[in-house]
């Protein structure tokens, strides 16, 4: 990996499980790098599971020089209480990348879905689908998690391309 | 400080203010040992604020012997994006507690009050108070914020102190 490369982050954070994607951007198109999850095993206590998704993300920075760290900015969610669980899980990315340096995006879902299908409405499948195809990948991505992430680092590789559409 | 001092950090989390109250359980009183508030720039972008948040945490845990950390467990809150910026900073009290091993016990602002003040629906002048003549401090503790962290300290005194009664 040279001093050079322009490494993404996607990050889509979450208690349970948070999905990942890094992707090269390259000047006409972008490399998968790295993809999948991080699972702190739901039987610890929260404060040793953070811990564990922490410890993660720091070592996906360790293992990549990137330029940018990418996270959904809205969620859908049902409770106050699953809000807050989430922002621990946000969190742990925000104090990540604060210490390391590496700026934070933030967008919106739909926002995410666009860059990658074209439509804010598309489906989880679609969205695979189309990061498959976009960075050939031999399979679908999977799980979900990762595929989401993935998207979120497409999203942030096409506004770094072109800053003026920049929407955040 | 000797190794068997037994200190309990009360923290209230919050991305703009967050308080914090560091108290004594001596065998039949408990002794002010600091308090206050970390107060990160408005203006700077949110990761940098969670980074400056989690190490004052940090440098709390590297100042005193802590038997445990006290927060919250449940927060009245106006939406969900509120919800995930208290979550960010309540990560931040979280990952510190875990990276030092310390247990963190949650408890709900009703029951704060009700160990300080003998009641759940004391009004925030009384809790101060009643932690003013509790803890033998020469004036009222302030800001509201830090009462708070260390009416939380206080409960969880308590509940350390009367293990049968513990409710968490």
């Amino acid at each position: 990996m040279t001093e050079t490369s322009n490494l993404i982050l996607g990050i889509d954070p979450g208690t349970r499980i948070t999905g990942y994607g890094v992707i090269e951007l390259l000047p006409s198109s972008l490399k998968p790098i790295d993809f999948g999850c991080i699972r702190p095993p739901p039987n610890l206590a929260l404060p040793e599971r953070y811990k564990i998704l922490f410890e993660g993300i720091e070592s996906l920075i360790a293992q990549h020089s990137l330029t940018a760290i990418a996270v959904e900015s809205q969620f859908v969610l049902k409770n106050v209480q699953s809000a807050i669980k989430l922002g621990m899980a946000k969190g742990m990315v925000f104090l990540a990348a604060a210490r390391h340096n590496i700026p934070v995006y933030e967008y919106a879902p739909k926002k995410a879905k666009q860059a990658v299908v074209g439509t804010g409405n598309a489906s989880k499948y679609q969205v695979q689908k189309m990061i498959q195809s976009l960075l050939r990948l031999p399979e679908l991505p999977e799980p979900e998690d990762a595929a989401d992430a993935l998207a979120l680092a497409i999203c942030c590789a096409h506004n770094l391309r072109n800053p003026l559409c920049l929407n955040r």
